[in-house]
């Protein structure tokens, strides 16, 4: 566990230096990245696509621990959350820009490794890096991404545009993000009150898997062309389902009821929940990070989903009168709030 | 000079609010705007143009001081830096988007003042805001801007396609902007060493101007069009002339001179040189942020650019083999570094 790493300092290598030894395995795929790294700006043939541009801003003790989290998983998860972003309109993702900005705690080798899982995510998800800069920190590491996407007119997905009968769909489990965060959190306490305790995550790999390497729904943006089915809204659930729905059906303006039972909840997630005392379904109406996708569907479109893996039918679209409801397994109705649901008076 | 300022803490409008509030006066102006803020991604409708993007992550402590910068003027820069990149690939910038990072202690107004600045900046280019965020930081500001453009596949210019022969131009005075960071921080020295003594900064207004509220050159990517010049190879001036046609030069595979007689210094530049010290030249070569443009032309567009405002011939380029050199008004030779220069031998 503590082979020798050789450190090389980051000054030594020059701003220029830097950028190019960081970029220097990365190749341009897309025949539309016509310029990638190395010019004022990068230039894309988008023909007759439209262009979808993502952003994110990730910060060190805000956004991500660096304790518990690898750097080569954060630059996967720092890339992939941008991709989501593209994936939730309905849309390919092409090419993405990255800047940094580092403390001098962080040496060369750190830094390949976080590269390494940019390399990673962009090799899973056939994006081009053609763009971005490093530059210093007072302290940490802040990551910076831009993911530029194409799509069809036609084709994209909103969040103003649910309507009332509309189905309601979601890609995959929910709440596992949340209960590996816990996870990573508790063993970091524990280690910080005694650092002998060597943590043992192997039992819960699955939760942790889902909240330090997420992956982005890719081949369900695929299967929606294969079936030439187009969402009538459709978003990604990084903050919680009850939050993100709360955005389509606000942005729609409209309601929306979930069946408890048509939320997807992972069997260890559902375990691991009991263990730290919390209701599995809250978790996962208000657990993020699954990045899963959340959207709506024309009725006469049911056929469609029915048949495809990993597509849950977890509620239905109604008058914004009607609001955002939870119909438990056990009969009752619970208004839905941004942080779960709340008991409905 | 203290005015009562009021507080309303950053908290009180939440992620969301937050956001809302600081976009409502925002309107997109481009009809290829088809989605901004409000949506995962942002979407641009390019029809047979090129996208162009660019991206900057800006942080307290490093890129700027707020001891001497008023939130407007850095949020104007901020967008004016970045624009400038569109501008040096001879496109035409068309949507920003800017993500922030904040600590507890900024307050909404002065954020409100910060995005006045990103609103001018937009009003002045005519460019939208489509997209971001705001997030909290462990400590102070950060900024993360990336702007889009559009521009023609002949048209475009790179960094790498300068040809011997070439002229070399500039748009514009340099060492202005870095004079102008000079008496900035000679002031803050002088405030932080006696916070009694008032600094005097109106017979500078150039010089500070030029470093605080810099404009990208919009207009001459407009005389260019209608000229129907397009450069063999540009770049915006931001780390210094011979930084800057350093890279010009690496990635063209050639080499320069340079004429002293040249380079345009403004007469205060000069006068505020000599005060400090410093030699005019040296500080045209390597000051920084002029946001001028700097661009090779055919010889045989010479006429093109003879009688265009702000357009001063400094150069030519030359075999790789010969360097980069500086001809000084004395009839010596030396050889230009990223620093300025230094003596030739």
């Amino acid at each position: 566990m503590s082979d020798q790493i050789s450190r090389t300092d980051v000054n030594t290598l020059g701003e220029f230096g830097l950028i190019e030894h960081l970029t220097r395995n990365f190749e341009l795929r897309n025949p539309s990245s016509l310029k990638g790294i190395n010019d004022d700006a990068a230039v894309i043939d988008n023909g007759n696509f439209l262009t979808v541009v993502s952003t994110d801003l990730l910060i060190e003790g805000i956004h991500f621990d660096l304790m518990y989290t690898p750097l080569k998983h954060l630059g996967y998860k720092a890339i992939v959350v941008n991709l989501s972003d593209i994936y939730a309109m309905n849309a390919r993702p092409k090419q993405i820009t990255v800047s940094i900005a580092i403390s001098n705690r962080f040496s060369v080798e750190a830094l390949d490794e976080l590269y390494a899982g940019i390399r990673a995510a962009c090799e899973r998800y056939g994006v081009d890096l053609v763009g971005g800069d490093t530059s210093s920190s007072n302290k940490g590491l802040l990551i910076s991404v831009t993911a530029i996407g194409q799509g069809e007119a036609d084709k994209l997905t909103y969040r103003n545009t649910a309507r009332v009968g509309d189905l309601v769909c979601i890609t995959g489990n929910l709440g596992a993000a949340y209960l590996g965060l816990q996870i990573l959190e508790r063993e970091k306490q524990l280690f910080l009150s005694d650092p002998k305790i060597q943590p043992n995550l192997e039992d819960q790999s699955y939760l942790i898997g889902r909240q330090l390497k997420p992956e982005a729904r890719k081949e369900m943006i695929e299967m929606f062309a294969q079936q030439q089915l187009v969402p009538t809204a459709m978003m990604d659930i990084s903050d919680g389902l009850s939050s993100d729905l709360m955005h389509i059906c606000r942005q729609s303006g409209v309601g929306a009821y979930i069946e408890e039972s048509g939320v997807p909840i992972h069997p260890e997630a559902q375990q691991m929940a009991i263990k730290f005392g919390l209701d599995p379904i809250t978790v996962a109406l208000s657990g993020g990070e699954d990045y899963e996708l959340l959207f709506t569907i024309d009725p006469n479109d049911v056929e469609k989903v029915k048949y495809l893996p990993d597509i849950y039918i977890a509620g239905e679209i109604v008058p914004a009168e009607d609001g955002l409801k939870l119909h438990t397994k056990g009969g009752n109705i619970h208004a839905m709030t941004a942080q779960g649901w709340t008991h409905f008076g």
